[in-house]
């Protein structure tokens, strides 16, 4: 099977022009196949204070208002998304920025309301693999922000880590996907206040044991669970590290397994 | 030659909820290749006002300075594009989102500053046609913000009406393009304080004969010379007038004639 790698980027490089600019470089000179997801890092939440709006969060977890929707409206499908499209464009990397409404290419539900209301939440329901894949054979790379619909009107503010896992779940059966989860750190570590123990391969049974014991916490939780969620779902490959993993495999980081 | 139609609309249907949502189930229900092209009416000049940013003008022209292309690239190419990508999909439209940056579909080169310096405003020198048409045997529908690119990393501000006109001028010898201008008068004005006085058919030499007795000025003449220029350059079929005369050819409106 071809190979389709699933990159995705976070707050660190792209809240930090030096930093997205070198990684653009890179990306784009990528062979093959390849889809880039983005989260937003802290400009949301920067231009809602701009704008005078609360930013409301509950556990941690930001609660989804409309004005706060709109907010990530403006920056994830506006700002960041083209800026990134352009800046990949001026490489040579034929970029299309994407939202889960365009196309209906993601289609979500708005999460339920139990004990807290997130608001204007997706959960994703859906992945049009068939059109995702005529842009990649038309040498186009998917740019996609971190923001779905539910086919009903509504815009949906979307967990870019689990776009990213839906998206290497929803072609595994047509590719060999690798996804890589980019961010500050050099990988899942076994003691976070050392960045240099750095865990080389993490299995399922190891995760749960460190959980067990408060190791790995936090942020962490979710997006270790959606990588082993990929695996489980026959995704080929699942590193977690900083982006010159990507294009440098003896680079330091953590691959997942089952 | 198989019809395409291409539809741009402004600030009166775009700042109207209701407009909207009925100009939205109207243009869902149009048969065949359809292009939708959107401004943002006074969006992006409120948005800069709440962020505390000076909307400079010369000449009644918007300067776009960094922080304005800013504004613009997060109103336009975010929250409308997105907001009608939704409700476009919620009536079983396929829509696509898109700048001209996307695909590298509509490129353009800052505009040379002469006694003027515009900022970042474009002038478009190329269409990606071969791309939009792949879309548009997908059955998608392009819904195109008014921002382009200049290919080497730089979105550019860049007049709905003439992406409008610049996108039908390069369709025309492959489709047989009708070109509809939406706004909020019901055509062109004999009398632009009598909105009852529409101009059924304007031909170039009376347009000529308005535009130096005065009675056609301002925002009109560009508009109109978009209008010409498309129909010089073999575009089948130029409207101005309501969205009503998109629905309903016996609706009163202005056709464009050489």
């Amino acid at each position: 099977m071809e190979t389709l790698k699933i990159i995705k980027i976070g707050g660190n490089i792209i809240n930090d022009t030096g930093a997205l600019q070198q990684f653009i470089e890179g990306f784009s000179k990528l062979k093959g196949l390849k889809i880039l997801v983005h989260g937003g890092g802290n400009s949301a939440t920067e231009t809602s204070q701009r704008l005078g709006l609360e930013v409301k969060k509950v556990e941690g977890r930001r609660i989804t208002d409309q004005e706060t929707l709109d907010v990530i409206t403006m920056i994830y499908a506006g700002k960041l998304n083209k800026t990134i499209v352009a800046q990949l464009q001026a490489n040579d990397c034929d970029a299309f920025g994407l939202s889960g409404a365009d196309g209906n290419l993601i289609q979500s539900v708005k999460r339920p309301v139990t004990s807290i209301d997130y608001g204007f939440a997706g959960d994703i329901v859906q992945v049009n693999t068939s059109l995702i894949e005529t842009l990649l054979k038309e040498a186009i790379t998917p740019v996609f922000c971190a923001l779905t619909h539910n086919k009903q009107g509504q815009l949906l503010n979307t967990n870019a880590d689990t776009i990213a896992s839906e998206l290497a779940i929803a072609f595994a059966s047509t590719y060999s996907v690798e996804l890589f989860y980019c961010f500050e750190r050099n990988g899942v570590l076994a003691d976070i206040s050392n960045d240099n123990s750095v865990i080389d391969a993490l299995d399922s049974q190891a995760y749960q044991t460190l959980f067990q014991q408060g190791k790995i916490a936090d942020g962490m939780v979710p997006k270790l669970d959606n990588c082993f969620s990929a695996l489980r779902k026959k995704v080929t490959k699942v590193c977690i590290g900083k982006p010159e993993m990507i294009f440098d495999s003896n680079s330091i980081h953590t691959i997942l397994q089952l």
